[in-house]
Order: C-alpha cells, then sequence, then structure tokens
C-alpha cells in the first residue's frame, strides 16, 4: 500500500527509516514544508517521493502517519479533508489523547478511520538528523480506539506497528492513556525540568556528577515549542499525579527529618521490588 | 607499593581490576570476611591475595583503600590502628563526608594520612560479579582534604586515581562536599524513589513506559542498607535541596495550572541551557 508521512521530523524520519528496513513492501512517501528534508530522505532512499503540496500525493495514499506537533494536526486535517482517499486509514503519535480526539473526530470525512497512536519511543534530539529505526525497537505502542475505528483497519495497524519492532502494542481508552503518560511521560519532564533548575549554577555541578544526576537530567534537552501545550491539555491528570509524587517526597523527607531508618527502609524495599517488576527481573534475597 | 582494598564488593572489587588493567606496578591485596570473594579474585588474579585478618598484610600495606559502608569505617578503624604501618596512606569511598571525618581523625594514629575520597561512579548492581573497572572511565572523584594531609600523598593519590581513568579529579571542602552531593546524588535518589513509590500500582505501569521513566527510576535498586544512614548524615543540605526542588516543581505546576506558555518555555529554554553546559555540547539555534 502507499503510506505518506507527514512530517519528516526525528518520529516521522523513524518511521521512514523503520519502514524501509522492515516492511519494505510498501511504498513510503513524506509531506513536509521543509523542502530540503525531503529532497535529502530521497537521496537517502528512505522515502521514494517527497512533497510539499499534499493533494499530489493524498489522493493514493491508503495509510497517512502525521508526525506533527499536536496544535498543528486540527488544521492539517481540515487543509487534507478534500484529498483523501476513500477509505483512508490515517494515525498520528502524539502525546495526549483527550482533546486531540475530540478535536479531530467531527472533522472527519465519513470514510476516514482515524486510529489514534502514540508511539512511547522519544529521542531527547530534534529533526531527521537524529531520526532512526533503532529506537522504535522494544518500546512501548498505545492505541486510543473509539466507536468509529474499524476492526479490519485496526489488525492491519497493529501488524504493521509490531513489525516496526515495538514491544507491547496496546488498546487503552483515550482517558487511559492520558492518565497513564501524565505520570511515565510528563510528570517525569516536569521532575526533570524542576531538578535541574534547581541547581546553583554559580558551582559548576557538572565536576561533581555522577550517572544518577545524568539520568534524571537528560531529558531536559526538552522542545519548548512542543511540552507547555502538552501539559496544559493534560492539565487535570498531570497536576494530580505531581501531587501525589509530592505527597511521597513528603514521607520520605519527613522520614529522613526524624532519622527513621524503618520507614525509610520500608519505601527503599518497596522501590526495588517494582524496579524489579518494571524490568521483569527476579528479586534477589536481600543482603 | 602494597595497595589493599577492604571491602570486595562492587567499588572494591572495581578498585581492584582497574588497578590491575591500569597501574599494574602495584602489588594489590584485599581484606574480606567473606573468603569465597576473595579466592575468587585471587583465582582470576584481580588481587595477589586475600585476608580474612588484616593483621596479616595491614604492617605491609603502603596504602589502603576502604570500600566499605559508612558505618562500619570507625569500627573497623579502632579495630585495624595497631596494624597500620608508619606512614601509610589511607582512603575511604563514603559518600558523605563532614560526620565520616569528624568519626575517623581523632582515631588516627600521627603517622597515618587519610585522605578522603569519593569516587562519584556507582552502579545499582551490589557485589563483586558486577565490578568493572570500566564504570571508572570518565566518572568524576572528590578527595576532601583537611589539615592532616600531606602534600606528597595528595598528589600520589590524586596522580593513581587520574590513570584509573577518572576524568575531573576534585579537591573540595567536606561542606561543599555534603553540599553538591546532596543535591547531585541524594536529591535524585529521592525523587527516584518517590517517583515509583507513586506509581498506582494496579494499572501494570511498565507496559506504558518510555524511557523517561526508566531513566528517572533506575536507581531506585537501592541498597536499603545504606541508604539512609548516608540520608541521615547529610540531612541538613539534603532537605534543603529537596526543598528547593519542591519550590521549582511549584513554580512550573502553577504555570501549567495557569496554562502560562511563556513561563513554561522560559524555564525549558533554561532547562536545555543548562543541559548543554552540563554535556559540554553547543546550543544549537532555536528552531
Amino acid at each position: 500500500m502507499n503510506i505518506t508521512i507527514v512530517g519528516l521530523g526525528n518520529i516521522g524520519g523513524s518511521f521512514a527509516l523503520s519502514l524501509k528496513e522492515n516492511a519494505a513492501e510498501h511504498d513510503v512517501y513524506a509531506i513536509d514544508v521543509d523542502s530540503n528534508a525531503l529532497r535529502s530522505a530521497e537521496q537517502d532512499g528512505v522515502i521514494i517521493k517527497g512533497f510539499t503540496q499534499p493533494e499530489e500525493i493524498l489522493p493514493e495514499t491508503d495509510l497517512v502517519i502525521f508526525a506533527v506537533y499536536p496544535l498543528l494536526l486540527k488544521s492539517l486535517i481540515e487543509k487534507y479533508k478534500p484529498y483523501l482517499k476513500s477509505d483512508v486509514v490515517l494515525t498520528d503519535v502524539t502525546g495526549i489523547k483527550r482533546s486531540i480526539i475530540g478535536q479531530i473526530e467531527p472533522l472527519l470525512p465519513e470514510s476516514a478511520d482515524f486510529i489514534f497512536g502514540h508511539p512511547m519511543a522519544g529521542r531527547e534530539n530534534r529533526g531527521l538528523k537524529y531520526a532512526s529505526g533503532e529506537v522504535f525497537k522494544g518500546a512501548n505502542y498505545l492505541f486510543t480506539l473509539t466507536g468509529r475505528n474499524r476492526e479490519p483497519n485496526i489488525r492491519m495497524l497493529s501488524s504493521l506497528i509490531e513489525r516496526l519492532g515495538f514491544r507491547n502494542v496496546s488498546a487503552v481508552t483515550p482517558e487511559f492513556h492520558d492518565d497513564v503518560i501524565g505520570f511515565t511521560s510528563q510528570l517525569t519532564h516536569v521532575i526533570a525540568l524542576s531538578l535541574i533548575n534547581s541547581d546553583d549554577v554559580e558551582r559548576n555541578t557538572k565536576q561533581y556528577t555522577g550517572d544518577s544526576y545524568r539520568d534524571l537530567t537528560r531529558i531536559t534537552n526538552i522542545n519548548e515549542n512542543l511540552w507547555p501545550e502538552l501539559f496544559i491539555m493534560n492539565k487535570d491528570y498531570l497536576v494530580d499525579h505531581i501531587d501525589r509524587f509530592k505527597s511521597q517526597m513528603d514521607l520520605l523527607k519527613e522520614a529522613i527529618e526524624a532519622e527513621d531508618i524503618e520507614t525509610m527502609q520500608e519505601m527503599m524495599v518497596e522501590a526495588r521490588r517494582r524496579y524489579h517488576d518494571l524490568h521483569d527481573l527476579e528479586l534477589p534475597e536481600s543482603d
């Protein structure tokens, strides 16, 4: 089938590379405003052809993958609507679902099937030059199904996604998605930002860091044009997760102040149990 | 010279491996209560000989590296004192300095020179079997000098540490050490513990995680027999860092609640600047 990727940045480029490597029977095209990126991808053989004018390729496209900023999606759908092929399948990669689905669904032509998706494979570096099919391997993928989605299309898209190397491909409600992503992705970014910004820059901290500080601040190389809107679109869940996190932190702080070793040890044993569960590891005997 | 490593766990074992690889002219011995670990290290050629009785090797030892739990250090010094060679140099690897130095210095024989040190190369896995000289490469090292330390010994030890692959070897005051480590190491562990323990375990979160959650929780595979005492010994600085972090987090939370995109973007731009400084990277033009 013909697949068109809209937005040939980091995620869109990674889709193109991964499709070429793992599902080469499909013909992959791209739409982008940046004609240099399109020419570069054509020359590298990553896409067959790139277009700046969507009407030149959309009428022949069976699957459209939108890899664009969330706030762009609505205007693109409005613009692309007249050119979409009948029975086209569309999907996206945006990190927040309730408000996106609410914006997009009313705009869709009757025959179009938009299956909203979220590959949990971000990278801290932006742009096509950092794209890689490798980042998808073993990563999680979430679909948020709606009443409109058709079973054969869901199966086709899930199967394609699995071939790209994703491991856990789950279908959840938009509410569940936004809740859990508010925790695993948005809260972690809030924490990392708050950590690096609470540093005393006068002391040249980088001479005194270990792996832990580098780990906890890696995601602070953040795209300020994307994340504020993600935070705002999910602020109910996100603020709730921030508050839950702060409550846990206060319990630990109180134990430290009270020199309550037993409580601290209980928290650490519980954390270690969760760490092992997260990584599917056997919990060793305590030493 | 003769070097004896006390405690052949993860850090002690890494010292032994790294000394063998990078400073093979020295004779390396070890003291441990675990005779199996000693035999195993002897058989692998990582140490010349291991001892469970310290008096059998201390009188011939020029440099003692204590790689033991902080609370053990005082009792070991009391026990080892009669057997220490005249003009012996001692060092440690404990993550907290003010209280350790306060406990140890009064016990030392006149001729012994204890140069307190902290290799910032922890690993989440415990024990000799995870030891590796590789973890030292490019890592930071802090010495906390006291008025007793002698210049030739400082030079000897610093030079040895640099040969093991450490990059930034700094000498700082015990107060500065405990302050900055309270931030880069202890606060990060408090955050990671609070994050993983604020998860809702019912929802099987691991199916919905990306790199960011795995990064921020890696250090939760924590040793509950070590960390509570480290937290307590540094609680003044640590609680201060927790409070500063919480203030930053509250500022970001307020901006999210107020949908204040401009403030969020300022915080993200500042964080990204700090990220690039931390990794010695050029800050790219904003896109």
